[in-house]
């Protein structure tokens, strides 16, 4: 059977993230249902990973497997007209009948945005932080993050993932374009649940000097979510890129 | 008396407009409340000029005049807790007395942004042109917007400004971050009412094959709105900046 991967972008402000639910508002299930409706027999899709209520996507993937080829340009046509503005199908394209957007995904690219003086345009996608954090200080305690590590500490505590052990290739803030906005781009082979937000809200701490540059080693080895920082509101949040092995 | 000037954000999208008007909502009217509230005085401000509903603006000026001198910081975070969050001060500073926001504007400068495939994050901010019209047809066109004309086939007709005459710096499209988004931006002393707007509306139609590349320049010369093309909508629209001589 032909395999198609989908490019999705959404805002997610309204949404109640990613992952199919009974009865409830989801990106999964408005793309299920335009493509159900587009090609006229039922369609599941599987996505990348999930994004959690609020979290927007600029480069979520997902494939889905149906039985015959279909017409690729006209089937992203027809999808865009009939999802809501708030979700966008950017690529549709036919890949090797073996990939899989969960399991072949190589890497996660993460940002989360900032503004520290009130933004108007664009406050949709941004955390209001007052005052303005020490960036600096909030880089020299990212770089402990990097490497792979178990992430417990990191982790919703409900989750019921076993295997808590990430790698970490990219932690770092960065000057974004606006005055007074910074975001702060994560890459990871994996992530856990609620983890970048939590890792965010933990830095925020430091940055505003209610927590030590240097705690985040033995945060780590304490694998307690209870030792973390709070959690950063899902609004700043967009799931940015997924990567794959460049042959899929 | 001292003079105060303010750096103002929006988005215009569910606003109607700049100028104050008796029982609408506007931009101005909002900032004046909100001023009148935090000062327990009336305060009047001046703007560097309208923009009309639904337009945006990441450098919009002003500037007021209060009788005695205020505490600035004070003052931006407490106008900046009672405006809604459309409305963003970005900066509040005392300059010298003879500023005007108006008179002294020397050059104002304009995005309109497009997206030509559907786009989630951000669509508040862009048209949605489809197909991609011919980007550099569309630029050839525009270099004959560059100097002084007069614009009054980009005008709109019942406009009562009576000097049609403009001088442009820079009329460009420039592609943008995201795949298939682009933005025209522009520059001048100043802009007529709804210029922009069928200035972008002309070019999307010569980048749609619908108008001469070479049309331009007669156009200008019949200083009639009726042979220019349709107004782009009022989304796309963002005022960047406003520049003043350095010394203000």
């Amino acid at each position: 059977m032909p395999t198609y991967r989908l490019d999705i972008e959404y805002d997610g402000t309204d949404w109640h993230g990613w992952q199919s639910q009974p009865d409830d508002r989801t990106i999964q299930d408005a793309i299920e249902s335009a493509l159900t409706t587009s090609l006229r027999f039922p369609v599941s899709i599987v996505g990348s990973g999930r994004t959690d209520s609020g979290v927007h996507a600029r480069g979520q993937v997902a494939h889905f497997t149906p039985e015959k080829n279909i017409d690729e340009a006209r089937l992203l046509a027809s999808v865009n007209g009939i999802l809501p503005d708030t979700i966008a199908v950017r690529n549709l394209v036919l890949v090797k009948e073996s990939f899989h957007a969960r399991y072949d995904a190589r890497k996660r690219r993460y940002r989360y945005r900032i503004c520290c003086t009130p933004l108007a345009i664009g406050r949709q996608y941004h955390w209001f932080v007052s005052p303005t954090p020490d960036i600096a200080a909030m880089n020299q305690a990212a770089d402990a993050l990097i490497g792979e590590h178990n992430y417990s500490a990191f982790c919703l505590s409900n989750s019921e993932t076993k295997n808590r052990v990430c790698t970490i290739f990219e932690a770092r803030w960065h000057d974004d374009t606006a005055q007074d906005t910074w975001y702060f781009e994560v890459t990871g082979n994996r992530f856990l649940h609620g983890m970048v937000r939590s890792i965010v809200g933990t830095l925020v701490e430091i940055g505003h000097g209610n927590r030590d540059v240097g705690s985040i080693p033995a945060l780590l080895k304490s694998e307690d979510r209870r030792n973390a920082g709070f959690s950063a509101p899902a609004l700043g949040l967009t799931l940015e890129e997924v990567v794959y092995d460049s042959f899929k």
